[in-house]
């Protein structure tokens, strides 16, 4: 085969590395959002300082101080306007930005609404056109259960993530939020790495240029 | 190999057929409902009756009889209620319930939202939850690409699903609706096969229990 044929080929194959964000302790603080307007709100009830937070759900721990917790948690999470104001995380839009630009690479926004999806479904659309612009809408994927949606990195804080598909195409970068920073690595998603901020550019570049090399 | 082997593998090796489901012109009736809609709202307008119909956008269509139409149509479709109040189409409901009891088949509802997505997303969690119940919120996916959605069935009317992955792994069945049953079927996507109704159950069941054996 001659050289150019080589490289017609090569062309021909290269597809794009599609990555998957997750929106909530991710792109947004939720977490941190959330303790603010619980205080606010319910300023006599315990609350859980994020050093203290274990387990992917915020209302499971509440609810296990005392059960009523539960669903006044769920009250503040699904109000008007939580959503819509959670301030994005420290270098998030920054970095996703500069994934989305880098050459062979094509990013969606993969979040799963609340059960209470009254305010939330609309609010996610509302908050990714205030800080992407109105062009990213049709990136974004509204999905409960991620398994299904086929690419080759998906970008989540939580590390227990399953669903109808058993061997999802993805590999996931698990993004250290409040809940998951003290889960040792041998408890994580197998073959999953590690993000702890959007700050830390040498390695999220890594992983992507990583993952690029094994299309 | 023992046939108990053989068994076990057979047993090990099986999987749910996936099936996807579209919501507009395919469970809910978007076109009839927006003809009906529009002659109440610009009773003084000119419309299109379902017959002349043709393409998937309603709203290129009416841009084509003059430009100012696109808008006062979108207006119409954008509004509040519009997807609440959308009737199902006839048989819909009972079939993919029916479908998804069958065993070894899971549905999920993929629809994309409008643009103008204010309304018209929380009213489609709305309706799932009033046609078939809270647990269904779970199968609903929101997205305006549907190419990258891994399932083995894609019910949907329109005719020129493209996005981000060149060979969606679903085979399209494509659901007849007003702008598509004129589309001769060698115009239709490659390898896709057409439902003409609900209410031709022999059809569907065949689809699905075709498909099941190719698993």
């Amino acid at each position: 085969m001659s050289r150019s044929n080589k490289k017609t080929k090569r062309l021909w194959e290269t597809r794009n590395l599609r990555v998957l964000v997750d929106m909530d302790c991710v792109l947004a603080d939720f977490e941190g959002s959330l303790l603010k307007k619980w205080k606010e709100r319910y300023p006599n009830e315990p609350h859980i300082a994020l050093e203290e937070r274990r387990g992917f759900y915020v209302t499971k721990q509440y609810g296990d101080i005392r059960e009523d917790l539960k669903s006044k948690i769920i009250e503040v999470l699904s109000s008007e306007g939580f959503f819509r104001e959670l301030p994005p995380i420290e270098g998030a839009i920054d970095a996703i930005k500069e994934i989305s630009s880098m050459e062979g690479v094509e990013v969606f926004i993969c979040t799963a609404p609340l059960k209470e999806y009254q305010h939330c479904a609309v609010e996610k659309y509302e908050w990714i056109e205030k800080y992407f612009g109105r062009d990213w809408l049709a990136r974004v994927i509204l999905t409960r259960d991620k398994t299904v949606i086929s690419a080759d990195l998906l970008i989540d804080d939580r590390t227990d993530i399953t669903g109808a598909e058993k061997n999802p195409s993805w590999r996931q970068v698990v993004f250290t939020a409040c809940h998951n920073k003290h889960t040792p690595s041998n408890l994580l998603p197998k073959h999953s790495v590690r993000l702890e901020s959007w700050l830390d550019s040498d390695t999220w570049k890594q992983i992507i240029e990583d993952a690029k090399k094994k299309l």
